[in-house]
């Protein structure tokens, strides 16, 4: 059997279907928990880069195949390659800008977590927009217990949680559920086991009946302003509103909303 | 009847009211659930300007007349200027200055929050130094819903609460009660209806106890350190602290806490 | 009896005893409720430059004796110096530079609370990386009350805990209890007084379990990137992961983890 017969006969590392303007990416080493090998990764890097240009897409939701939702990097693949400074810079390099790309997608992305969320799994719920999660869900940056402590997840966990909640979990190692994840802010509800794909479907079509121009524009400056000062922010955000203001797709939501009636989005 | 008559005839914008050293200012457009349109900001920068340089004003309460606290801007204003870049451009900046200007007040600022809060008027929640709301209080920022996105709003909101909370009450424009409000750090804390008037207060006369050169001083280095790396935000406080410390209400507030006595203030 | 004698004779101003790789350090005021007179500052940074070398500590414990922890600053010894400039700015940057090397130093500083921790006290439990508290513990900045605004205090205040709670506090100078510290994120747990002891230690041991240079690695890390923008620090901590991969801590970490023994750190 050639190789390329065999690279066929395997199992995809990442599964798209796309229903109603949903993108639903399923992580799909289940055997490995998800594990973020390089192959993985590039394979999430290549979707969202098309993702960013599909304009059927309106929502995005990330999923774990199997028993659990990602268990970060694979550490076989860090581990086989001993002492090799300009592999792991680039594993890491491409890690980082994976998270950033999330950040700079244009439509929503919701994190639907089962199972653990660990390390650089951790980082990619600590990342998307929103996340659901099941009551069940474990979350942690335990890479200190290995001696490789979680340095690139925690520029996301630090973002997203207080500081010392944060800290505790990157110096401990300790996994927290998801009721504590979201009493510290890193996901935005838990819900039963049974209920997790309804109710992230359920948030994944509340984002999808907004205009996609105005999620674009008020995502894009979301993540700019919050870096900013205040007066640098209100400055920027001022010319967005204006931009914004200014598109057809606020005439409309303005006008079915004085109306009352329901809005024709025109896309962005 | 002239305009000028008819401009008397027509209920202020705008009530201030100022009772042992707490300036109450009470948007009044209760028909429009106190929309923020251009007159109503001008007439309250107005006011935050004159309150500024007032030495008799030690405190300031801030809230809505009729149903609710404030919808926002007014949509019908923005509609009817449909196309006019430099209206919006003007509506905005005008709208940004007012928030920065809450913000560089030397005395500090209470929303008293009933009803609803909405878009800019979250964005007002979001501003003030303190917030106390009723317990039937909610709070959106529903901009998304009618195709603009609340992006000068989420410059204070993203600031006041965390990431992901300020993303799905951006992205969905759902509501969330006084309850939650508190639970994300957007309000100091809701309290029963018939209570709002005497809590709010309470927590002002509380403010006005106070030095209000110290207070003075203290607000404006809370907003100034807070952006500003650590190192830097300490050697700024440092000469802020000898500054205080020099100032005679320092002395006096100190001799007073070693004699066991109530401190006499100068004021600032 | 000379200066010396008399010297010798007093109670150290601050106690230092290491076991087990956790140097527990009392600040021994407790008549004044261990405030932090210049002298128990210089003895507290003295005793962290010598732990900031030493490699047998991994993990350090700040704790009071007597009352309570610590109520800030020495006010006797501010007020005694009345209108000294140079005096009241050699305080403010010792205190700062003290808080700073705390958050530099290479091991973990757990604060372990009971009693009150308030103004400069409150400052030192917000900049502690982790902090464990009696229920019965009380956190406030009330330096508001005596004309002198805790603003150094808030700058690690405002970095811990959400920001209008943040200002509720120094404002009103009202203290919170454990529980709602712990809501707040100011602490990562409140427990029952006779349980404080050995929760401290537990975490503390937990830290000591791990690799000391992966701790130095990771908190270095945390506090630096937590100041960068989403794209510089995603550039700085890859390098860090790098780093931590290629040293030989994080292989032996890698390798028992997969071979399912303890791994044996061979320190920093």
């Amino acid at each position: 059997m050639s190789a390329e017969a065999a690279s066929l006969s395997e199992p995809p590392l990442l599964l798209r279907s796309d229903n109603g303007g949903i993108a639903r990416l399923t992580l799909n080493r289940p055997r490995q928990y998800n594990a973020l090998s390089s192959d993985l990764m590039a394979e999430l890097q290549d979707c969202l880069d098309e993702i960013a240009e599909d304009r059927a897409v309106r929502a995005v939701v990330i999923e774990g195949a199997g028993k659990g939702f990602c268990a970060g990097h694979d550490l076989k693949e860090l581990r086989g390659r001993s002492g090799d400074r300009s592999f792991y810079q680039s594993v890491f390099k491409q890690c980082s800008k994976l998270m950033v790309s999330l950040t700079t997608l244009p439509q929503p992305v919701i994190a639907k977590v089962h199972g653990i969320a660990t390390a650089a799994g951790c980082q990619l719920v600590a990342t998307c927009d929103l996340a659901v999660a099941a009551e069940s869900a474990r979350f942690g940056t335990p890479g200190v217990n290995i001696g490789l402590f979680c340095s690139t997840p925690m520029v996301a966990l630090s973002r997203a949680v207080p500081r010392k909640q944060a800290m505790e979990m990157l110096l401990t190692g300790d996994m927290i559920d998801a009721e504590a994840a979201v009493g510290l802010g890193l996901i935005n509800r838990a819900v039963a086991e049974e209920a997790l794909e309804n109710e992230t479907l359920a948030l994944a079509e509340k984002v999808v009946a907004k205009s996609p121009l105005t999620l674009k524009i008020g995502k894009e400056a979301f993540y700019r302003q919050v870096e900013y000062g205040l007066v640098e922010a209100y400055a920027y955000a001022s010319e967005v509103m204006t931009t914004n203001m200014l598109a057809r797709d606020a005439e409309e939501g303005i006008d079915a909303f004085i109306e009352k009636r329901k809005p024709e989005w025109q896309g962005r």
